[in-house]
Order: C-alpha cells, then sequence, then structure tokens
C-alpha cells in the first residue's frame, strides 16, 4: 500500500495540510500527520489537530512526504535538520517530494530543487530563492519527482496531482468532491 | 466583534469545517469550533481535532453558527435536539445559519429553511428533503439569514460568503489565498 507523510511543524497552514490528508485519504490511500514535536500541533489560525505520530526514522519507509505551507510552520519545517535529512535522502532514492506554498523554500534549503522546475506562494521572499528561468506560475508543477504548488486554493489541485503520481485516478474525485462543478463556474 | 460558532460532531467533514475556520479567521473574525461531545472530536476521515470549546448555552450568544458537511458528521448534527433547538432560536432572531454538504438535512430537520432558496450536496438523499421549486443548483445560495453551499469544493466560496454576510470585505483574501487566479485556470 502506497503511503504519505504530511509534516506538521507549529504554525502550519491547516487548510493545506488537512485537505491534503483528507483527500488522499479519500483515495484509499495512506496518510499520516507527523509532527516535528508534540502530539498536538498548533496551526497558524489557532486550529490545533491531534497528529497521527511523532518524527522518527519511521518517516523514511513511506512513498511520499508533503510539506504544507503556512507561517511559521515552513520556516520551522526549513530550520529542523531532520526534515532537511530527510528530504536529502528521499531525493536519493527518487521517492516522492512535495511541498505548497511557503513549504518550497525547504527543498531549496536541502537542495532538492536545483535544477528542477518548480513553483510556490507568489511572494518574493518565497521566489527569491529559486532560479528565475525554472519558475513557473502554474498552480502545480511537477519535476521528476518534485511536485511544488502555490497556496491555498491551488490545495485540491495540488492534492489531486499527488494522488496520480502515487499511481491512482483522481478524476472520480474531482467529480464527487464537486471540484469538476466548482471549476465550471468560472 | 462578530462571531461564528462552527458546530463539530464525530464524522464532520475535515476540509469543510476547519477551512471555514481558517478563513474567517483571516478575516479578523472570532470563529470556534464547538463539539458536541468531547474536545477532541473525530472527523470523518480520521483527522482528530481539539475543539475551542464544548456546547453550551454560550454558543446561544454568537451571531453565525456554521454546520459542516460530512457523514456521519451532519446526521449526528440532525439528531442533537440541542442543535435543533439552537437553530431555531437563531432563526426566530434572524441570527444568520450556514450550512454545507449535507448538514442543509439539519436546517429542513429544525424547519429553518422552509420557504427559503437553498442547496446541498446534489445526492437524492440530501435533495429531497427540499421543495425542488426552491432548491438551486449553485455553489453558494443566500436566501434571508440562511446560507446554504454544495461540498468540498465549493467551500472557499461558501467561507467567503460568509464574511461578506457578517459586514467585512472577502476580496482581499480571494487575492491573497490564490482564489481569484484559481478560477481564473478553469
Amino acid at each position: 500500500m502506497k503511503s504519505v507523510a504530511v509534516l506538521l511543524a507549529n504554525g502550519f497552514e491547516e487548510g493545506e495540510a488537512l485537505l491534503v490528508v483528507d483527500i488522499i485519504r479519500r483515495a484509499g490511500i495512506q496518510a499520516h500527520t507527523i509532527s516535528l514535536k508534540d502530539k498536538i500541533v498548533d496551526g497558524s489560525h489557532g486550529i490545533r489537530i491531534e497528529a497521527d505520530a511523532l518524527f522518527s526514522d519511521a518517516v523514511y519507509s513511506y512513498d511520499m512526504v508533503v510539506l504544507p505551507g503556512g507561517l511559521p510552520g515552513a520556516t520551522n519545517l526549513r530550520d529542523d535538520e531532520r526534515v532537511i535529512k530527510l528530504l536529502q535522502d528521499f531525493n536519493n532514492k527518487k521517492k516522492w517530494i512535495a511541498a505548497i506554498c511557503a513549504a518550497p523554500i525547504v527543498l531549496a534549503k536541502a537542495g532538492v530543487s536545483d535544477q528542477k522546475y518548480i513553483t510556490s506562494y507568489p511572494a518574493e521572499d518565497f521566489k527569491s530563492v529559486f532560479d528565475t528561468s525554472l519558475y513557473k506560475e502554474e498552480p502545480v508543477v511537477v519535476d521528476g519527482n518534485i511536485v511544488t504548488s502555490r497556496g491555498p486554493a491551488t490545495t485540491f489541485a495540488f492534492a489531486y496531482q499527488l494522488i496520480e503520481c502515487l499511481g491512482f485516478s483522481s478524476e472520480e474525485l474531482k467529480e464527487g468532491m464537486l471540484y469538476n462543478y466548482m471549476m465550471k463556474q468560472s
């Protein structure tokens, strides 16, 4: 069974983190929230969730790691050496690494986004850590084993892409969750 | 200060409930998650969150009550007499009542959606409790003090509408959360 670890540091963006877990589980894929510190984690808008597990070597066995945005969630992830080492290990093994909103800065710090097409939240602070010629203004960007996305409202598209990357179809979910319906409204 | 109570029963849809809290708080409006039972509440996809408060008479003082979908979350709300009484009290005072996805069935049970335009998740089980001539196939429907919406992917539009109902602008959030950007992609 495919498994996804969603890393949570205090200050994580609740919508980005929890919609990804929600949507991935709907596809029948195992998704666990992994806290860097305590079992209860504080989101950037004051929502407190109980993580499924604390960070440990067990995280190295997952098929995909997902980094949600939010501040200071994303900087807390970036400044944790355990996260950087994990990303480098995943990258060496060509395993999936995904980040949204502010979190692509963690990939830059780990060096796993070098020479890859990438996106992030469109603020200068985040864009400036990437090579301009490889930065894309698209909702979701996949390059090899690296998947990046832009912000709260791109989370549905991001999560559906992660399901596809893991070899499953997201079409039924896009229909059932009214994503196709909603995208036709604009 | 305006205040919003988001009622949580076990089996609530995490994305719908928590995105609403997240977005409403971004607008500077007070939003509290209120659990019908225990301090820790189980979402319909296994996410466990710590509610801000347990249900009590204090909920009668809020300006708006929001009912997220999810099963059995929505049926748990519907079958709780405290919720039905609260909705009837809010409705008598013309205070805001909002429900998304499966949760409009709770409004029907309380009788507060009678003679109102309404929407819900587009499944027969939910649609059939409403008067066909008043049922609308729109992402968000506002009629008087009643606001209804359809499913996970309509949650952003629903939350922005709730902010507007409370007298605030959602334009800056739609821009900053990349909602306008995303809706231009289709």
